[in-house]
């Protein structure tokens, strides 16, 4: 819509592309200046016709096939831009660029995105005015606003739900107080921050996959505490954490007959032999070392996963079998509107006195469909594409959104939508 | 030695090829019926002239790699036999191998392989009296020998170290009573079965990889209980089980500066930040809930985890820090010896009575290239390619060791060999 809006003023035309036709022009709306069109991306011939009759290319893809379209974007030289994180293959992909003088410009949507850009702005204003940086925590979440919670979570999906059930697999790294540190997934959602914000309320945040590589990226490499993190509303966490230690979030081990299993029974088989006792939910409470009416046992039962009902689900892994659960609990009503949260907690130095400074962002959807997270995923997409094709933007390589040229223009655009970060310095 | 041993009198010339030709000659030591070459398994001409040039393959090659042999095989009308467990891939080829009229023979070592042949000649002979299969748990360990024991541990390695580094990781599944049970790593080395053998000692036995998978492979697809497991010495699992708690069993995350970060700072970095106190030792046993001076504690101090000592490894991951460690302090020395224990514990009805069979095996080494783990692996393999050679199995297509044809000749042989199960039935 945003690109859509510009078209006719700048002069340019907007193909969306999708695998299905109907879909694309669902997305268009048959706006004058666009053209939507079917598109497999696994067709390298007709493909590669698309991108060499664009200007720009902006990868909406699934994460893992942005270098499909990456390579041609290189030999073509065509700009493209993403809102996901540079992979390694796409990292290989920069001296070709740079010998091709294109830009493939990742990390540019909310988060990886917006983050990075206002946190960009903050260290160039602080450092031009000599201060010392000592500690960068960023956190973000999206999330249900707060007046339409209506489960004990305070939670409901509002983006792809698959990212949040497998969300922090793996070992979790960040720096603090110049030592490194690694969290692994069964004590991720266990080492929690408290993070309150204005006009917002009061989150819990765990610690987000790699934040180390953000000191090079961020050309801070010697701050002694870096650690990006997710929120979520207070107690989502320890609830969460039970779902990981009893093992529903693994994605890779089939469960036996998965169709007919009810959910009871799925958590009946993680259970420990030596917890079982005539109830599920005793035998939970027990593994969990926790009263039967505790809240995490009463958040539990309210996604039904205790229930006798059947997953209907075949060849499923747990994860799927808990996703498609969750699905149907934490769905978004008619009017319900998300909301985006984002906070960088800055200390620093400057004239030998320590200063913290706490910039916010609060973002509501508008409905279902221009939700918070669409737009400050989409905004600085559109933005961003908009000055490359008025060539504001010279850089060529594999980049992230760090430069002045990128995030002072992003910004100050998302600040005339009301996509505004709210500063205060103690 | 076994293949070359019997080529004389079975009029046979074995090939050894192994990407250093050194290496193959140390194999074969220029015996007159052998032939010693350089193989770069990933030279296709070659390598399909080499197997063309063969009438039976045998591949020792790393499990990943058995795929790139199997595909010449079939083509080229040439059985071939792994010790290694039936992958995908290789499962993939069996209706192109049945179609060829070619054997993909897998799961043919220790275990998979003796486990498989021994239980299925067990189950044939009950089933055949008449008897109804119950309960089926079988557990095998490749360890020290009780009387090498000079660590906490009772362990060192006898086999590949990184195997045993990242045993387990992913999801346990098995059946007990008719009922689905799932482990997940992180629970892994908590949930045990004591197993006690005669001539051999106590030992605790965890879950190994997916059990369910056999109920059909040994055709008791309706046994209630079917359990697969690994045994250990008494007490290994509870401290194994602080290494996983921790995160150093990850083999995913590459530790920043690893090279000049000592082990105790490796262990500090991963101890939740709030259980940090002066001591590293006091910290873990806090983070363990458990007394300093506890056996957990002083095995752990045993391996030279808490120590000072820089690891020396370049971009290495905490699984590789670890394996590094204990490779230096889990090593045989001249004259240990290594064994194999294998148990398996069936239950069965017969004429309404309940009876438990006790079938086990205790293998120890000669020296430290004619190890248990050595004899135990190599032998079946050895066995099964002169019965191929004498045109003593006629299957096609992919299987495990669980036909009468295959079973009986090898269990005999492995008897002639000193290679017994001692069995009791109460």
């Amino acid at each position: 819509n945003y690109l859509l809006k510009h078209a006719a003023s700048d002069n340019y035309l907007l193909t969306v592309a999708d695998l299905s036709q109907e879909l694309a022009v669902q997305k268009t709306g048959n706006h004058p200046h666009s053209v939507a069109m079917a598109l497999d991306i696994n067709n390298d011939e007709y493909r590669r016709k698309i991108i060499e009759a664009s200007d720009i290319v902006i990868s909406l893809l699934p994460p893992a096939l942005h270098i499909v379209a990456a390579g041609d974007c290189v030999s073509l030289k065509k700009p493209m831009v993403t809102a996901s994180y540079i992979s390694p293959a796409i990292e290989a992909l920069n001296e070709s660029a740079v010998n091709n003088g294109v830009l493939l410009l990742n990390e540019c949507g909310l988060d990886p995105g917006i983050d990075h850009m206002s946190a960009m702005e903050i260290f160039h204003r602080l450092l031009e005015n000599g201060a010392e940086l000592t500690s960068f925590k960023s956190y973000t979440g999206g999330l249900i606003a707060p007046e339409y919670v209506d489960n004990l979570w305070g939670y409901k999906f509002t983006w792809n739900p698959k990212n949040v059930i497998l969300a922090g697999q793996g070992t979790a790294k960040y720096i603090e107080n110049g030592r490194y540190h690694y969290i692994p997934y069964n004590r991720l959602f266990r080492q929690l921050e408290t993070i309150e914000i204005e006009n917002a309320g009061k989150f819990e945040g765990y610690a987000n996959r790699d934040s180390l590589a953000y000191r090079k990226h961020y050309k801070i490499d010697h701050i002694p505490t870096l650690l990006r993190g997710t929120l979520r509303h207070e107690g989502f966490c320890k609830a969460w954490d039970a779902f990981v230690q009893l093992g529903l979030t693994d994605d890779n081990c089939i469960i036996e007959n998965s169709e007919t299993l009810s959910y009871k029974e799925l958590v009946q088989s993680f259970l420990p032999s030596d917890t079982k006792s005539n109830s599920v939910e005793q035998s939970m409470s027990d593994f969990l070392h926790c009263e039967i009416d505790s809240k995490e046992m009463l958040m539990l039962k309210s996604t039904g996963i205790f229930d006798d009902k059947k997953t209907g689900l075949k060849n499923a892994t747990a994860a799927m079998i808990l996703q498609h659960l969750l699905e149907q609990k934490w769905v978004l009503k008619k009017d319900d509107k998300d909301m985006i949260v984002m906070v960088h907690l800055v200390d620093y130095l400057q004239s030998g006195k320590a200063h913290r400074l706490t910039s916010s962002l609060v973002v509501k959807g508008n409905d279902q469909v221009q939700t918070a997270m669409a737009k400050t995923v989409g905004y600085p997409l559109g933005i961003v594409a908009r000055l490359l094709l008025k060539g504001k933007i010279s850089l060529t390589g594999v980049h992230l959104p760090t430069h002045k040229d990128i995030y002072i223009p992003v910004l100050r655009e998302l600040d005339s939508m009301g996509i505004t970060f709210s500063e205060k310095t103690i």
